[in-house]
């Protein structure tokens, strides 16, 4: 049977365990032009909660009693499309299911074996999470060496990427987590060069300048709220901000209100620009190539953790805004 | 007689007429390397609010006691400085005062006799008005042909250049200013597809859709604020918004509240990005040769408003932010 977890009702907000059901249909069958996808892994990611709310995002919210739209990656069982062939390896929007048909276009990429290189990275940092830091710190905010670049959600997946990119272009790398355990992980196995703890130290900007004691120049940023404040405060003339997310606002609807950063951006002649990882999608093999052979000299680490079973995913994204993961969280099948 | 405009108290927020005093010392002479220059037209502007407040900004405030700091332009006297001869005409930072001594590094640029061209334009249309929007413009938010391009102040000196380089390179233009006889200059002087009057519009949002029906791909910044905030919400994907001066907002200490913009720019992927146009200073001339062109083939139209005699001075900051003047405001000297 195919496991296939639908949405039930609507969230208004982080969608939670009662939004999702669990059902079992027929293992689906490929048409002409066809193939199935048996999924090894399946994504769990903050933007899931845009995906599903009703107001206005970069797609059409999933409807309700549709399978949860997620990205996935697994081995092809079935194939009746010219250009893809039995026992081939590929990641893409297959769903949270235990079997995906495609006709191709709802793959991202293939990926091929390599035991260095195991297909759950293709859902992390050599998948969309890697691809949008390198894009997001090179294109958007490129960082020159010397400079201090400080990222948010820095243990996270797209956050722990970025400061080690940081880092091999010679920059001081500053990462801002939540809890001892995110900031260890920042400091230890990702390399930053500072990594400060925002739940436990009350004056965010003072530990910012501590870390930053010739000021920011580039900040990655997945919060917004009153991370991004404490940041944007301290930006060195031609500084640049690239926006990836606003993890730390839970609802854009009413708009919520900040400190004005007009003044700050005109004074420091500082650029702020929000970028959507699809808008890159042509140049992604140009990312995987890079980032893969980082990876493989150690240049870069990456931490996933697995929670085991179909089962595990209706609560998963509730999980990480309730911020009880370390490292890159994906949901295991047998 | 050498009268001087001092700054006699520091004002909090916009400086008013008892802020200044009137001093008279003798004319000053040139020592070896210097210049004297007799200024016809000392400039006003919003800035100068800036650099007469006490809180940080791009320079040191203008001491107590000192001449109020302005741009200026007038004919060179006496000369003891190789590079500048008597009877040349030149535009610089010579401050509120009938004589400036110079040592050349005050100059930022010489201009040439030309009936076309008169010596004040050197301080609005072919000065840092017209730099400030042709590289705010061109550089820093770059319209393409076809798209709609907003600016507010937009019956100002920098707005109004805004406005015209935008037709000039094919886009819609649509202005917002305070009051009929604003909106009516931005109309019929400078040639706008549409012009709103913030002031009468109760609600801007729809005049601005109404304006921009396809939405808004370029936002000139000249206010922050409400104004802004308005603008923001309909931007286009890809837009570019250049922040230019923040007129609307009396105080930044504290920073004001205003809607959060990080979901816009994100969804949009778009851009804000503050800039200064003395960090193109190694290139005005190319924008005053553009400029001149422009202006000499009627492309480009300017107003200019002069008060007679210094007496005016000590009030004309406070007017401009009363919003009394309509063109580039400037004193003239007899």
């Amino acid at each position: 049977m195919n496991r296939r977890v639908l949405l039930k009702s609507r969230p208004v907000g982080v969608p939670q365990k009662e939004h999702f059901e669990i059902v079992e249909t027929p293992v689906p069958t490929a048409r002409e032009g066809e193939f199935v996808v048996r999924n090894a892994f399946l994504a769990v990611e903050p933007a899931m909660r845009g995906w599903v709310n009703a107001v206005g995002n970069y797609s059409e919210p999933v409807g309700i009693g549709e399978v949860m739209r997620s990205f996935a990656a697994g081995e092809i069982v079935e194939s009746r499309h010219p250009d893809y062939s039995v026992g081939e390896q590929v990641m893409g929007m297959f769903g949270w299911q235990d079997h995906a048909v495609s006709d191709g276009r709802s793959v991202v990429r293939r990926v091929a074996r390599d035991p260095d290189l195991p297909l759950s990275t293709s859902l992390g940092v050599l998948g969309l999470n890697g691809i949008t830091a390198y894009f997001g710190l090179l294109e958007v905010a490129p960082p020159k060496s010397g400079e201090a670049v400080v990222v948010s959600t820095a243990a996270g997946a797209v956050g722990s990427c970025v400061g080690q990119i940081a880092k091999i272009m010679g920059c001081r790398a500053v990462g801002i987590a939540g809890g001892q355990p995110k900031v260890a992980l920042c400091r230890d196995v990702f390399g930053f060069d500072a990594a400060i703890d925002y739940k436990a130290d009350g004056d965010l900007g003072r530990a910012l300048k501590d870390a930053c004691p010739a000021g920011i120049d580039v900040y990655f940023d997945n919060t917004s709220g009153p991370i991004s404040d404490a940041v944007l405060g301290q930006l060195n003339v031609g500084a640049r901000v690239a926006i990836c997310g606003t993890a730390s606002v839970a609802s854009w609807d009413p708009v919520p209100l900040g400190p004005r950063v007009e003044r700050h951006l005109l004074v420091k002649r500082a650029r702020m620009q929000g970028f959507l990882v699809l808008d890159y999608s042509r140049r992604y093999g140009e990312a995987i190539d890079q980032l893969s052979r980082w990876v493989k000299d150690g240049r870069i680490a990456y931490r996933e953790e697995y929670l085991d079973g179909i089962e595990a995913a209706p609560d998963a994204i509730a999980g990480l805004y309730r911020g009880e993961n370390l490292g890159r969280r994906l949901i295991r099948l047998s």
